[in-house]
């Protein structure tokens, strides 16, 4: 049988989603849970790889397991949760079909990137925003966000070190939104490629500080050249919000 | 000569402002900082000595340096910043005249109590919020927080072990804000007793859970005694948001 969780994670103290030997990944406590109430005859496989430092309010991980689960579906949360260490949270579970797959059948992901700008970081919000201590042009940044939206090949917003076959994706919308001394950059699209949403978020910044403008955006992306967007900003404000089947 | 700082911190590592036996005090690495801009003939006064995991936004405190400052005023926060861990920023620096005394002058203080009110405790407000499955009726808390507005004596509120005077204290304002998920209770009063705003928010969140009702809260501030009131809300809800001089 098959169970699709939703999970919510603060991704400061992992070394990201997948296990790896460099750390502590979220994964790996999630699956410690899973064995404490079903014992070792499971699989878990997540909807998306977050890197070391990332938060998700929205990841999904598909549980199979050999014997059905002995806790009603809408316990299992709690039970999990009493499993867990408090910077990760099982937010519900639900049944689905044995075919579902947690990565081929995702439409869309939507993604944000906070960024607390003002002159002095906020020690409440360093955690989980990046900081930009120049005032940004929100006006600017919303004219280039526009630019993202379609099919395109994002080459030029994909770090190194990635082997996918195709660097094609397309993005849904992209909305900037300032919230006080927060501005918030969301990104819907049907896939992302390694560190492309804070790479992206990267390039709106250097607009937002006046270095690039809405209209060198089409000339980047059609260069597909790496060098020509801007920087990969740090894990800390990026957060998986959404997962859509 | 005197300089009035104010300063943000992340109230969750250390054992409160001031400074103790038993941890490292937000106070302590200030004046480390503190120490070295100016060495060390130096005082520094906190505002308000704020608990254990407590947090602040517009924590206050006077410095009084045998020299002149060589640092531009203006420059002050930043030079102090580059001195100070991630989780406390010093904001802003001013000039204070020689008699101003930073407990003493004080005319008000707003504190804001941050309640996570959702079926599983979100882990990126698990450090800023206390949490509380079940659904709170802010109405009713509203109704009851307007008891709270006026000058009483608050001995029902005040934690066992403090040695003040009187308490008496005259509560200026008591809101209940919900936002998303977070209910927000903010306070604004001329003082507030030991653990006062943790169990006024104890009290209010008994009233939303429908333990209490707006209308007991007359006889349990008149009774004066602490067992009647609600109980000490944990330390990580709690944001010293403003003093005003």
């Amino acid at each position: 049988m098959g169970i699709l969780l939703t999970i919510a994670y603060d991704g400061t103290d992992y070394c990201g989603w997948q296990i790896q030997k460099n750390g502590v990944a979220v994964q790996e406590v999630l699956e410690n849970a899973v064995d404490e109430l079903f014992g070792p005859d499971f699989s878990l496989l997540g909807a998306s790889r977050t890197d070391a430092g990332v938060h998700a309010l929205g990841q999904r991980a598909h549980l199979m397991t050999k014997n059905p689960c002995k806790i009603p579906l809408e316990k299992l949360p709690l039970a999990l949760n009493s499993c867990l260490p408090a910077d990760v949270r099982v937010l519900a579970a639900e049944d689905v079909e044995d075919s579902f797959h947690p990565i081929i059948d995702t439409k869309s992901k939507i993604y944000t990137y906070k960024i607390n700008n003002t002159k002095h970081h906020n020690p409440l919000l360093r955690r989980y925003t990046a900081f930009a201590p120049a005032t940004l042009d929100t006006c600017e940044m919303s004219r280039a966000a526009a630019h993202f939206v379609g099919e395109f090949d994002f080459a030029a917003f994909c770090a190194g070190g990635s082997s996918v076959k195709s660097t094609v994706r397309r993005v849904f919308a992209v909305s900037i939104a300032r919230e006080g001394q927060t501005v918030d950059i969301t990104i819907q699209g049907n896939g992302f490629l390694y560190n492309m949403v804070r790479i992206m978020a990267g390039t709106l910044v250097e607009v937002g500080m006046g270095r690039l403008t809405a209209d060198d955006l089409p000339a980047i992306i059609a260069s597909k050249d790496r060098r020509r967007a801007g920087k990969t900003m740090p894990p800390q404000g990026l957060t998986l919000i959404e997962i859509f089947y």
